[in-house]
């Protein structure tokens, strides 16, 4: 029986098991994640983040391809086992582990690229947590209605992709917002191919203060149900409302999900628009388990 | 700041947090208790076992009076903090700690007295698990309608008290049982005064095996939901399929529930009857964490 250390953290309640393995000795099978993830007979866990250096996993090549630079991988595992590309919430969590750790510096000034799935994404210190590049964004232009239990009538609502796909809604009320059941998944209609996650938003009193908007959200998403946080969702959210509140809408916008409060950074309207994502990243207690066999 | 360690396991995927504190130095808060025992920003449990010397805590002394030998108390919590009696999958994750930690001798032969605020269970080694003194039980002749998301007409329950109150309802059929919606809450007329947990069971076939009778169940336990297993639900379960069962019916029942499988065993029919349970019990992984200040 093998036995593994383990460190457990969350970025706005987004929780995850970090398991460093610098030489990619660790080879978990999808069985073996999911059992560490099992909240109830496991660790438990929305996912598992392995850090590997990026020389000594496969998929590390084209992240140093694409920048030498990037010396550490995101190996990201669903609570299920199977391969993710990126989790805005868990690359902060990544990036905390390696910081106190001290297995990589990650200052405010310069920022120190990542290889995941999706690409590199490059972090910085940002105060007590993490400020992460999410890079580009596309509006796919769709604008399907959305029904959901607890709110009255079908709503419009925006697509907005941020290397997945999210449909925002606007709701009136923080009434409204707390009244959402999302223990049913939303209707969505028409539906993308590949479905959407669906952020559920209303614009703070005021909207804007100092430069910054304001907005809070809740988010059902695919596969999962409700959660505490979605990092791309966030992005998503901040993104539609800026849409909507029109021409001099702030590019700076912090966002309040259940789990925490999130900040998103816009680099000005325009084609192929840049987005980072900022917020904290706690590693909360660390551990010793036997994997399964 | 203060570190603890601790461990982490589970009786039929009921789950708890497991810290040693012999000489009852550790006073933990509510708000510490619920902070370890949040399964994003924590922990993450069903409750917590404190492991302290009965002669270490003020009401241990009530354990010593009853039986001398009870050198241990279980001191355990719910998840949100507050104090609470005896969890009959708790107090088998509580033995397993004290002989793997090798606190306490457990053997098949002689049982261990373990102090609990409903008073002494005596627990004894079971093959790779734990056989609990459950005490006595009472029928408290109610036999109110329970109505439940998924099945389509009132059901009659049995009333069953084991130190908390449960309604035992029988259905059909596996389809019925796994076509139950229990994340809404079944509705019991008239509800007894404090509530009770509502278990629903299907009677295997064929019903006894080599004298010992096997049926299914889940349960929805009062104030938190379906649970994947809750000790005292499955003796209530257990004595009211035997009652069901009618003159030849077993006094050993195996009982399948979503987390695993325990086996309830009675003295015989007659006032003041014990029952026993029993079932596996697991320490998944050891840990060190900073509480809540």
């Amino acid at each position: 029986m093998t036995e593994i250390a383990f460190s457990k953290g969350h970025g706005t309640g987004n929780d995850f098991v970090v398991v460093a393995d610098p030489d990619g000795a660790l080879d978990l099978s999808d069985d073996q994640v999911a059992a560490l993830c099992d909240r109830h007979f496991g660790i438990g866990a929305d996912g598992l983040l392995r850090v590997v250096r990026s020389a000594s996993i496969a998929e590390g090549a084209a992240a140093l391809e694409a920048d030498p630079a990037a010396e550490w991988f995101m190996d990201y595992r669903n609570a299920d086992g199977s391969k993710a590309e990126m989790c805005g919430n868990g690359v902060r969590v990544f990036a905390r582990f390696l910081l106190d750790s001290g297995l990589a510096s990650i200052t405010a000034d310069q920022p120190t690229p990542i290889g995941t799935r999706a690409g590199i994404r490059s972090v910085s210190l940002d105060g007590d947590g993490f400020r992460v590049d999410m890079g580009t964004w596309r509006s796919p232009a769709v604008e399907p209605t959305v029904r959901a239990r607890g709110i009255s009538v079908a709503r419009p609502g925006l697509g907005i992709d941020v290397g997945n796909p999210h449909i925002v809604v606007a709701l009136a009320s923080e009434d409204e917002l707390a009244g959402l059941d999302l223990t049913v998944q939303p209707i969505v209609e028409p539906l993308p191919e590949h479905g959407a996650n669906v952020e559920f938003v209303v614009p703070q009193e005021p909207l804007v203060v100092g430069g910054i908007g304001h907005v809070r959200m809740r988010v059902f998403e695919r596969g999962v149900g409700e959660t505490l946080s979605c990092g791309t969702g966030v992005v998503a959210t901040a993104l539609a409302v800026r849409e909507w509140a029109g021409e001099g809408a702030p590019d700076r916008w912090r966002v309040d999900v259940p789990g925490g409060t999130l900040t998103v950074d816009m680099s000005g309207r325009g084609d192929g628009e840049r987005v980072w994502l900022s917020g904290a990243a706690t590693l909360v207690y660390t551990g010793t388990v036997a994997l399964a066999s």
